[in-house]
């Protein structure tokens, strides 16, 4: 064990790597790093247990940087822990460097991108639940800032810690009384904060965060207590630097190299301390196993069915053989029909309650750990947790979206719930897969081609039940589309997806009786799009084209293909160009220029 | 003042009602109307005071249904108030009807839409703030579902009430134990719930929601108290039908025909009463008024300066000539230049600490009482406000939203702070004004656009200083465009927006050397976006057309301008195509592709 003395050296180490990496960068936040240098000094030389030369290893503790303005020292303590050369701190925020502004998992290391405030606690829950699931005694540590704590989803994340029991998780809030523009709200009342956390179920220690004896108690503690804890840390912003504590208007400011000089004169030499000999790791113990296919049976289909319906049932089937698979539902798992896997797989299923960020936020620790979690709500309410989605992306992670209730199709309940804007949340994530099915085989085939992709997935799911349009063989690749209909003299290409694929085709009956013929293309990848197949149709039918959706004009299936077709002279886009408002689906699909009618309308002004 | 008796007979009619109505709906959440029946009778028939014959009078309490799921009993209590006739109720989610599944201000009495959880009282913070600037007596009032303190928002919500010493804002949370698919996180444990408030600052005070004396009381004691209170009412989903009390599985379902039988059976015939009678009104004051002018000075540029900086300037001009105008932050002023208006107008701003949600909810309220709120951050951190945004289009809402940060160009903080999805966000809003400003004279001159145009607007600001372009006296209409470099001569149309337009610029110039004439335009107004003047130039440059933007490559200006392109075929689309990284700005336009050199790229191997 380190001496207190050791672990103040350290620190010291600590603030000069922060102040030296941030006044080479030009930019960067030093201050923020200073308040926290005892705090991550005990942490990694002292309280976590990791094998640096394994950033995967199922013993690690883990460590969440929430307060990610703080990436310097978090850099700087991987350097002293012999993780990384101490000579690439000088490398920070450089684009040759994986040493970001802002930590990213391009450095194994971190297990989810932060620098979106308030994000780091939902992570360490899934971290932390990762480690309960996977029954090894590592535990997780999430350091936040103070000014964060503003956010609503900390106190999801606080829910969930203490619903889910999670006695592993330990937060450490660095309180240094200033945010970005002004004091915080409670500047340096740790009461104000410990009330609050205490209120939410977890047990609160306080303490001065620059005395590392106080620290190391209140660690020493938090190990005892079965509940979910949280360290108030009072400290200094810029603590070390005379000139800069305290004091406002230092936020996201390095020190001038001038500046730079007379610091390290304060803090003065280096101290002469091997960090790297204070790492402690855990033994190793076994590495957890899961069954992990993606074979689940085909799908067995006669009558109309909701893709919703046939989402939850694929699940429960995917969850027959793979134990990786992680379900978390926002209170309604009666109507995205992950209820089935909840009553089949109770152990891998996660009641978040009505807390949509908490949801995502988890997802992503679940995943750095190698679950594979399925989120599913209203795609309306996943709009509550797009920059938690958006961190998901630089995260790296693994998740798979599901989002029911899309469109003016829900008809009566009104516009708060239909997801009008989610394709235009998902397509623009690079790599991001974007699936709409528009019958149950379909959709069945989508949860399974979502979980054998690495990476980001969206699946759209319709309220009403459909037709069947597809035999239990059919295959639906990412970035494929499916001609519905076609023949030799077809005039006009129409594309849908999803609700509006029926329509279609019911235009499609409707023109054949007047000897109009059309081609039908069901975009189930909306992205990739099937540009190809979209092409050479749109050429067939002589550049005639029109898409439908059940989604607003922009940032849907209509720009997805709009942004592919070479021509668009004799472009039609229907879509929702106004803020809908209650009805029956059918009556609304009408008004609003989405049903068959609509499309032969379309069809005839065209040819 | 009713009796207790009258008020048990309202709460009876409003039950019977309820049931009524979701019975001819066929759809709709009966149960969750049940629980809050004398809540709402105590409410709209005892506590609070309103003209039932002016929705817009000032000396009105405000009242916002945050459980919006319980519209019909809201409705209800409009037709018992005498604001609709009765007969009207069964016309519930109707197409023909402004009585929607959930509430929209489509019924003018209603302040914002709800239906999306764990808003409603950030919108009530918003009316009840506008309510003490106005100098008013008038309250509001917050009815919630227990469910819907999952979500984060309500806590942030909760600190604004407290730091805004909303002595005005009285919540009542209606705990019926059951939230959609389960029980709720703390069921009938209201000392849970009492704990969360208190710790954030609130008076808390318990009742049985379905005992009017208690309910009475407790309004009673509320209307002392100096801070933002709450009543938590202990209640019974589906109160006063024996089959449905308290019973799971009855969420968002309408009794059967038969069932409707039995249930008005077990509740008696309706009670004889002339709820009307009871409705008070506080006596009419002076209405407010405030200098309502758009009309500030013309902007005065020489040197290169940020747009960011000119929106804070232009804030600060509009402030001065517009006493509306209310200014919200998230404690990034000093980045957005938000600061400005802060130190002009400090009665006039507010500090919202890092809470995203509840800043553009609170904007909500202010805007439903004909306030002009101002909310600004970074652009990547309005999407943890995307739900509210979603919500304040359903709303009507008149809120101006500005995204600064955008895109690569703001260099080493790295992707978290990127906003690379914020147009995919807003342009499918419909009818949200969407402004880009590449200069300082073009940003000013859009936040006087944003500030005339009666909806939602949102205006991009970006991060390093660019150069003016334009002369002080340049109108930027929406829908508009300038072509900022022709000859007869083009080549090829490049599409900027912002510091892209820079690029296509400094790419002018490159190819000019080389004897390449090209048309550059400014799409500064990316909704709606200027077609005509966009395909104009496309076919005087033989079709041949490079947009360019810093946004990824779906749901920006690229699909925008793609949607309205007749003729794509000589089409590029420069934009960023995979998740960047930290580096200097020049570095990073270069990596992804958009600065001048790929211009010109683009360019000469389009001719």
């Amino acid at each position: 064990m380190p001496s207190k003395s050791v672990l103040e050296k350290i620190a010291k180490r600590l603030r000069i790597h922060s102040l030296k990496m941030t006044t080479a960068a030009g930019s960067g936040h030093p201050t923020t790093c200073l308040s926290a240098a005892e705090i991550m000094a005990c942490l990694f030389f002292h309280e976590m247990r990791y094998n640096f030369k394994d950033p995967f290893a199922w013993e690690n503790d883990e460590f969440v940087l929430s307060k990610g303005h703080a990436a310097p020292i978090l850099w700087a303590a991987y350097a002293e822990a012999g993780i990384i050369p101490q000579e690439s701190l000088l490398d920070l925020r450089k684009i040759s460097s994986d040493l970001e502004g802002h930590p990213t998992p391009r450095m194994p290391w971190v297990k989810a991108a932060t620098g979106s405030l308030g994000q780091g606690l939902s992570v360490g829950v899934g971290l932390a639940l990762a480690q309960k699931l996977a029954g090894v005694k590592a535990r997780t540590f999430v350091l936040m800032g103070d000014g964060e704590c503003a956010e609503g989803a900390v106190w999801e994340a606080a829910n969930a810690g203490r619903e889910l029991g999670l006695s592993n998780l330990v937060a450490i809030v660095d309180v240094n009384r200033l945010g970005q523009s002004d004091s915080t709200m409670h500047q340096h009342d740790l009461r104000a904060y410990a009330k609050k956390f205490q209120a939410f179920g977890w047990d609160v220690y306080r303490v001065d965060g620059h005395k590392i004896d106080q620290i190391l108690e209140a660690l020493a503690a938090a190990r005892k207590s079965p509940k979910p804890k949280v360290i108030l840390a009072r400290t200094t912003k810029g603590k070390g630097v005379s000139f800069v504590e305290d004091k406002n208007g230092w936020h996201g400011k390095p020190l001038k190299p001038e500046e730079l000089e007379k610091a390290l004169a304060e803090l003065g030499p280096m101290p002469e301390v091997e960090s790297r000999k204070y790492v402690k790791s855990r033994e190793k113990g076994k590495t957890p196993r899961w069954k992990d296919s993606f074979d689940f049976e085909l799908p067995a289909y006669k009558e109309k069915t909701a893709t919703r319906l046939a989402y939850g049932i694929a699940l429960e089937k995917l969850g027959k053989v793979n134990d990786r698979v992680i379900v978390i539902d926002g209170d309604v798992k009666n109507s995205t029909y992950a209820d089935r896997f909840f009553a089949a797989f109770p152990q891998r299923s996660f009641q978040s309650f009505i807390a949509e960020q908490n949801m995502v936020g988890m997802a992503m620790g679940l995943s750095a750990k190698g679950f594979l979690p399925f989120v599913a709500t209203f795609a309306a309410f996943l709009t509550r947790a797009h920059d938690q989605i958006r961190m998901a992306a630089y995260s790296f992670s693994n998740i798979k979206f599901c989002g029911s209730h899309v469109g003016v199709s829900i008809g009566e309940d009104g516009p708060s719930q239909m997801g009008l804007e989610d394709l235009a949340m998902f397509l623009p994530i690079p790599d991001c897969l974007v699936f709409y099915p528009s019958d149950a085989i379909c959709a069945e085939k989508c949860v399974k081609e979502a979980a054998k992709y690495k990476g980001l997935t969206y699946i759209r799911t319709t309220r009403p039940a459909t037709p069947i349009l597809y035999s239990a063989e059919e295959e639906f690749p990412p970035g494929g589309a499916k001609v519905l209909r076609q023949s030799e003299n077809d005039v006009v290409t129409v594309i849908g997806a999803g609700i509006t694929d029926h329509e279609a085709l019911k235009a499609y009956e409707l023109l054949k009786n007047e000897g109009i013929n059309i081609r039908v293309i069901d975009a189930y990848s909306v992205k990739p799009i099937d540009a190809e197949t979209i092409i050479r149709s749109a050429s067939e039918t002589g550049g005639r084209v029109v898409v439908v959706e059940d989604h607003f004009e922009q940032g849907g299936l209509g720009t997805a293909v709009a942004l592919v077709l070479p021509e668009k002279s004799h472009w039609k886009h229907l879509c929702i160009r106004e803020l809908p408002r209650s009805g029956k689906p059918e009556e609304l699909l009408s008004r609003y220029g989405i049903d068959a009618k609509a499309i032969v309308e379309a069809v005839k002004s065209s040819v």
